[in-house]
């Protein structure tokens, strides 16, 4: 790195921390974020200058007076900074989302698209789409910290080695194109994998450690967040729950392995074994209709269907002792019907895991969450907070913290 | 927290920051280290004194002169200043190690224990063990940074809600009595975890990131390492791999569940079933040796074994994708002879597995690992240093970095 790259790093550094100060702490003098970083009295000058300038903060509030003193200028976040932005390429639908740097979703819309547009076209109704809502919204978009791509299948770093370069260099170049647009570095990764991130930030605060979830769509998926960081594993394939066996003995699939989670619990699957004792069952809404007249034999096939998710589900709860498992994708939408048999499911396999805190649910957000999620891991790559963004859990047993 | 304590909160981080820069980057000057850090030069002096004086750092060496200037003052590391101490209390051992802050094991002893001794005789034993090795080795004690303890079964801390609450009370006192004895916060995990901790930094600089270390012994269990972080889970139990059932219609275990990994892969279900055919077999060693001589039943026993143990790493890699698998435990000693049909058994399962790049092995640290794994988790959470300690992997795919 050059000696100007050094300093733009250092000086970068110290604006994180004074940011990271201003999330935790909420607003504060400059005289408090000299103390809390150590940085003096010039530095800290610039720096809040600078924020000022791009309007991620502002100082315009006052703490009153105390005694004969004069009232405190107080420097605060701008709730309506755009820190990052994230774009999400599905197949049926592009979807973009902007948060801000204490990890607020400022906006997230979804639009429809047809199956026969290619990537490019994609990223152009994605572009436009997000200019379309910042606007409307009067969201700032020239200070961003960073962006996010979310896309279906896995796209592992080609520096390491691993995926098919071609379709790797495709990608690059749908990075590069939305980081030049935006004038920020640019993250991607699988569609899957972010909604996990995203679904993690919609229940509770602080945003649950581990998590995760399971997309039942066309085919089976996961993302696994683990102390906070999305799991990606040593090849980028992680989370690839679809080809979990859980019937040793079961028919082959595709993968070469047999009776994989997705042979049971694909859309195509599930809808393929009801039209077997329901002929009229056309899609996941007239399947839920079934349940809902309380139809006993399609009754019968997502019990089954149901009794499988619950052994992967188990093994994923013994190996990862979750706090939260999300189902998402389509027949998420058959809700308690299949929520819960898995539950009971759950329930016959190992004694301890009823002991454990895991909740079972449906995912918060239905459609376009790995473009939200896309802004958060950018977010969390090119500005990370302690105590906010993967903040790793505390560990089971400390007598601390004392200090040398 | 006190003002008081902020400032020494403060202090340390600044400290830790030194620390850090001497590790990534040898020996400094004086002067480099106010620029890596943006200390002040009065700060800077008092920082270097003082890690001096507690034998951290020297500044003992010079870079010479160039041209006409004076010969450069350089700070390096102390090789041989501990930093973190590591207790396991084992069933059958106490092993003890010492750890500088580049995460160097600089000692690591393993002593046995009658298994009628409690818990406090053998956190006796060990500090006798620590002891005698610090005194024979000439390693200073008095500066640590933070000290780890390992002990069997799971010990989630209570504050949280989980566990046993007798049982943790006995594991605080122990801590409390290690804590004070040196000096140093105490964090305290299970031993399998630490184990795979340990393993973790044998192989590979840096170390691997993702890792999953599997204990075939009188039980079955494993730790875990994912983004080179520990995985403990929301309740403190993850990793407890001996009951995912890889034979879902298979006989009950005592855990509620059927066809677990331990009840085909722990000692006495490995040696009951080859004792069915090969009644003379003892003990390991003898299966060892039973193996080697090629007897075909004891070797069908062991293969199906190693088909169910490998149906259990599959849907291990297929979730969490890790670089390597590390077998330890007693079990281990079956090398090849066990590894062999795993290899096999994943190579039947998912293609796409087959192009991971997934390592299987046996362990390097045969006994006492815990100690080392302690004592590094222990710097991991006091002495954290980035690139070194549980930094997270690149994430797939990144443009950057651009700073904005």
């Amino acid at each position: 790195m050059s000696n100007d790259g050094v300093l733009r790093n250092l000086r970068r550094q110290h604006e994180l921390r004074v940011l990271a100060i201003l999330v935790e702490r909420g607003p504060c003098s400059r005289r408090e974020l000299e103390n809390a970083t150590g940085l003096s009295r010039t530095t800290m000058s610039a720096i809040v200058a600078d924020l000022v300038r791009r309007r991620a903060v502002a100082d315009d509030a006052q703490r009153p007076a105390t005694g004969r003193g004069r009232p405190t200028t107080l420097v605060r976040l701008n709730p309506h900074a755009a820190a990052a932005v994230g774009v999400e390429l599905g197949r049926g639908h592009v979807s973009v989302a902007v948060a801000g740097i204490a990890r607020t979703v400022l906006a997230h819309v979804t639009e429809p698209i047809g199956m026969e547009s290619g990537l490019s076209a994609r990223m152009d109704a994605a572009l436009s789409l997000l200019e379309r809502v910042a606007a409307g919204r009067r969201l700032a978009l020239e200070g961003l910290a960073a962006a996010g791509l979310g896309l279906w299948g896995h796209h592992p770093d080609p520096r390491a080695g691993g995926g098919d370069p071609a379709g790797d260099l495709v990608v690059t170049d749908l990075a590069e194109r939305l980081g030049v647009t935006l004038g920020a570095p640019v993250t991607w990764d699988n569609n899957i994998r972010l909604a996990a991130v995203a679904e993690r930030y919609t229940v509770e605060t602080p945003a649950c450690a581990d998590l995760v979830y399971i997309a039942l769509s066309h085919g089976v998926g996961s993302g696994v967040v683990i102390n906070g960081t999305l799991v990606r594993g040593a090849s980028g394939t992680a989370g690839e729950i679809g080809h979990v066996s859980v019937e040793p003995s079961g028919p082959p699939c595709w993968c070469g392995g047999r009776g994989c989670l997705e042979q049971y619990l694909s859309i195509d699957a599930v809808l393929g074994r009801v039209r077997a004792v329901a002929p009229d069952v056309a899609d996941v809404a007239g399947l839920v209709a079934a349940l809902d007249r309380g139809d006993r034999s399609v009754r019968d096939v997502v019990d089954w269907s149901a009794e499988l998710l619950g052994r992967a589900l188990g093994t994923v709860a013994i190996l990862l002792d979750p706090h939260r498992v999300v189902i998402g994708g389509e027949l998420a939408d058959l809700g308690d019907h299949l929520l819960g048999p898995v539950r009971a499911s759950l329930a016959r396999q190992k004694l301890s895991i009823r002991d454990r805190r895991l909740e079972l649910g449906t995912a918060r957000i239905s459609q376009g969450a790995a473009a939200v999620g896309a802004a958060l891991v950018a977010l969390d790559r090119h500005s990370p907070i302690h105590g906010i963004a993967g903040a790793p859990a505390e560990p089971p047993g400390t007598s601390g913290p004392r200090f040398m």
